[in-house]
Formats: structure tokens, C-alpha cells, sequence
């Protein structure tokens, strides 16, 4: 007899952090952990650093391909741990690098929450 | 005769700040310009207004409707005019009142850069 059950598959899903803003006013809570998002990518140089990472060759990109944006590695660094910290990007040692990927689920998420807003 | 003539509907136009985040790496003016955006965005009690503001009966809503956020008066203003100031809110004096009202477009292009990201 055999162990091996059918598992359901798990689709990768859009969790939505919050309704779109026109929806209702968000709670205390909901707000604090939105900001979190929008703020990561309230600063040029992330910005910067998250559109490089977004528009390299498979949504990916190691830390040696996105260091042209005029400021020291240290604070590239910096950089990308807020955008990881805030779910806006994932990383994974290869050898010698560490490879950051765009988190698309968060993004379109996110973007969800703008477009909604605007279509009221 | 008449002077009627059929003018051509001018469609609300989207106008975006800068191309999605995945198209290719933002440069510095277009980074400066679109983080003003999302830093605006980035506090928990601009975004607790905001949203107040955006779900609000019409989209719009004066200052007198949006104050149980659990801040001063004078805290609200503030955040009012850093929202204004980032373009996403515009207001209008309405006899006692200010009222204040989301930018669709501002918010479609912005949700736009986004969800563009997440799709590639």
C-alpha cells in the first residue's frame, strides 16, 4: 500500500495585504503594514536599485549586475535589505553571489490597491 | 446653419510619471520624480487619510469628515498638503470647507508601474 496521496496543489496566490483603498478606510493595522510596502519604495535610489533588479533578464539579478547607481556597495546593500525586508524582493546565494528576484505576487498587490482606488 | 459640430471626446489620459519598473532601469530624474509618489504613501497615517479620502462618498471628502485617525488637526493638514504636494489628492475651498479629492489618473499611472512589474 502506498503512502503517495494526491496533494492539493498549491497555486501560487495574490495575497492581498489589504482592500483596495477606495474600498473602506483602512484600519491602524492594515495601514502600518502598507506603509511598510510603499515606503521601501519611497527613496530614488531603491527605486533605482528595484527597477534594475525588475528589468534584468529574467526578473532576477546578482548584486554585481546593479551597483551603476552612483553609490557605494555598503549602501546598495543597505538598500536591498529594505526592499527585502518590506517582501518586495527574495534572495538566494549561488557560489559567490547573492541573486535578488522581484516578489511579482506583492507587486500586483500592490498595484491592485492603486488601480481599484483609481477606477472609483 | 448650425455651428455644432461633433467635437472629438478627449478620453481622461493616464498621463504615467516614467515606464514600468520591469522595462528597463528608472533613471535618476525619473526615480526622484516617482518616489515622491510612493514615499507619500509611505506612512501609515497619510494612508489611513487617503484611504478615508478615496472611499469617501464621490472619492472626495473635507477635512471635517476624515479627522478620526487619532491625530491632531494640524497633523492632518500636514499630511493633506504632503499628499497635494506629491500630486495624488487636489483640493477646493467650498465656502468653511476644504475639500479634498484623489487623483484617478495619478494613482492608474502608479498601480500601472506596478502590476506592469509583477506581470514579466
Amino acid at each position: 500500500m502506498s503512502n503517495a496521496k494526491a496533494l492539493p496543489l498549491l497555486e501560487p496566490t495574490v495575497e492581498p495585504c489589504c482592500p483596495p483603498l477606495a474600498e473602506r478606510p483602512l484600519t491602524a493595522e492594515e495601514a502600518e503594514r502598507t506603509a511598510v510596502m510603499f515606503k521601501a519604495l519611497g527613496d530614488p535610489v531603491r527605486l533605482r536599485l528595484f527597477s534594475s533588479i525588475a528589468s534584468h533578464e529574467g526578473g532576477e539579478a546578482c548584486v554585481c549586475d546593479i551597483s551603476d547607481v552612483g553609490v557605494s556597495q555598503p549602501t546598495v546593500s543597505h538598500h536591498l535589505k529594505k526592499l527585502k525586508e518590506a517582501g518586495l524582493l527574495s534572495s538566494e546565494r549561488r557560489g559567490t553571489w547573492v541573486y535578488y528576484r522581484v516578489e511579482p505576487a506583492v507587486l500586483a498587490a500592490m498595484g491592485q490597491l492603486l488601480t481599484r482606488a483609481a477606477a472609483v
